[in-house]
């Protein structure tokens, strides 16, 4: 299996930390890519027509992508319970991938309009419209501690990576403060061993 | 069921077009619902944090969201067959939803720079890089119009509410002269009653 890469999307993260949780990370090969909005990489074009990490390869041939396929992918590939296979545990997963994935959308839109867009062209409103996302999700994450289990799952794993890149990239924003029960969940989820491992090629 | 609804949402339409497919339209009741990326919903956050539609309601009290949790809900409770259940069906299917809604998110960041963003924060780089993954996922279609089906599942109906949207918002674009083998399986698609439909509070 081979992955279109690159160390600081959230979403190969994502990925890699399934892939590890499923104990197949060996199996997967990091390919370099160059992923851009502006300066679309044409060889990742060649896969994938959005030009978007991550894409992946199977052993079989398929290509896949986005994130949320690949790691359903690799669940039922290595026979894991990342996904709940029905019923309400299912929905609820699927849910909070959502919630993390929205997260992590919205970041990334604020990111784009802080480094990738001239300056003279940036929009405060629409920078603190997305934080906000950010934060209204936090505050939903703190009024209702149970959501987050102390289970890997690919809930609680898009979420621990929307988390992770708000350390990476909006250390600013303090959100351990302000969100402690937040906080003390991530303390420990961090601390699986495919949360603090690190990729490169 | 419940869906927290907007009329040109074409997220919504996926989950709508979902539910007429599988004959469970007449169960779902449409709410009104003003979502907006600086003006955020505060009754739609109160469900969703993330203040997006669609946002649904199951009949047992679980929130869903986004369209994709959405979708495979409704499939699962009619019984369905949009999402095949197992094996290269499945990721092709879900990997053809992601190219949809890849080319959905494009073309809706495209249309938030050109009517939402003040004019003079507008940065036309980034305006011409979210219509480039529109042309090239247009482009890959027309070179393999195998991966169009004419049945309905989860991928087609993601890439007809797609093509919808640029019709409805990008009408410019011609895309129908440039792709002509998209277009004919579009003429046929568009004219299942699920795509015909249209919907209004």
């Amino acid at each position: 299996m081979k992955i279109l890469f690159s160390p600081t999307s959230p979403y190969v993260r994502k990925c890699l930390v399934s892939a590890h949780e499923l104990g197949v990370i060996g199996r997967v090969q990091l390919l370099p890519s160059n992923a851009h909005p502006i300066n679309r990489d044409r060889e990742i074009i060649a896969n994938n027509p959005l030009g978007k990490v991550p894409t992946f390869f199977t052993d079989d041939g398929l290509v896949l992508y986005d994130s949320r396929v690949i790691c359903e992918y690799l669940d039922t590939t290595a026979g894991g319970t990342l996904f709940p296979r029905s019923g309400a545990a299912r929905w609820q997963a699927l849910t909070m991938q959502s919630l993390g994935d929205g997260m992590l959308d919205a970041a990334l839109l604020a990111r784009y309009e802080d480094v990738t867009r001239p300056e003279a062209q940036r929009w405060p409103e629409w920078r603190a419209g997305q934080l906000d996302k950010v934060q209204t999700s936090l505050q939903h994450l703190q009024a209702h501690p149970a959501l987050l289990g102390s289970q890997a799952d690919i809930g609680t794993i898009a979420v621990g990576c929307a988390l992770w890149y708000l350390d990476l990239r909006f250390a600013e924003l303090g959100w351990r403060e302000q969100y402690p029960a937040v906080a003390a969940w991530y303390a420990g989820f961090s601390q699986r061993p495919s949360m603090a491992a690190s990729w490169s090629l």
